[in-house]
């Protein structure tokens, strides 16, 4: 685990780590959420929808920048103040997604900066792009 | 579940539903995630950054998110195309959580719409507000 610091952080810093959806994965969330919304859980009505396989989460995807905050930058001092998130493209199981960051913004006044992030899957699709912003334990 | 079309939605419609904490979210989390932060796995850490016990991740709670939309409003049809939160306080194990959404914007050309959301915990306290911006299934 990273343990960035304030005093660590600057402009074009990146960390990524890379994932590969599981079904697994999309049976826990659906077990901590309950979100039962057939497009996630229902091959038939995603492929009667126009998808080629039910279609993962985007807040699951998404909760893996969790880890790239907590884990990676700024690592075990994070605390995340805010998050935004477009969804660009669809993601299915079986995708090897690379979640990323770069440092875009620091403000030295209170301790915060912010990262651009990304979500890319294994065709160099760009499937989620955002920013987060975010502040650091004591 | 709803199955509220693009014509149903009209502002100030409103869902929310209610969801306790529980460990087993957060075991189920970290292992989707791999986030081993310590904030959230290690209540001594926790208490001695300040907090009464380990810190739910946010992402975990900005979850439920996803059942607002894909269950609730507008459920069955609901296609996420962006999510904005702030995290305004922390969350612990154990608290009672009310996950709300109410239409604010609704864009006829595009056919999709923005709700305000938010969840407030069993104390009245605003823990996330954001908003998310969602469109329709065929």
């Amino acid at each position: 685990m990273n343990i960035y610091r304030f005093e660590d952080i600057e402009l074009g810093l990146t960390e990524s780590f890379n994932v590969t959806i599981t079904a697994d994965m999309m049976d826990a969330f659906k077990n901590i959420t309950g979100d039962v919304n057939p497009l996630h859980c229902d091959k038939a009505f995603s492929k009667q929808e126009g998808f080629r396989d039910r279609v993962v989460y985007g807040l699951l995807t998404s909760s893996f920048f969790s880890t790239l905050a907590g884990v990676y930058l700024p690592g075990e001092k994070s605390l995340i103040h805010e998050i935004q998130f477009k969804y660009k493209k669809p993601v299915f199981i079986g995708d090897e997604l690379t979640i990323s960051g770069t440092v875009s913004e620091i403000d030295d006044k209170f301790k915060v900066f912010t990262m651009k992030v990304s979500v890319i899957n294994q065709d160099n699709e760009k499937v989620i792009r955002g920013s987060m912003r975010i502040g650091f334990l004591p």
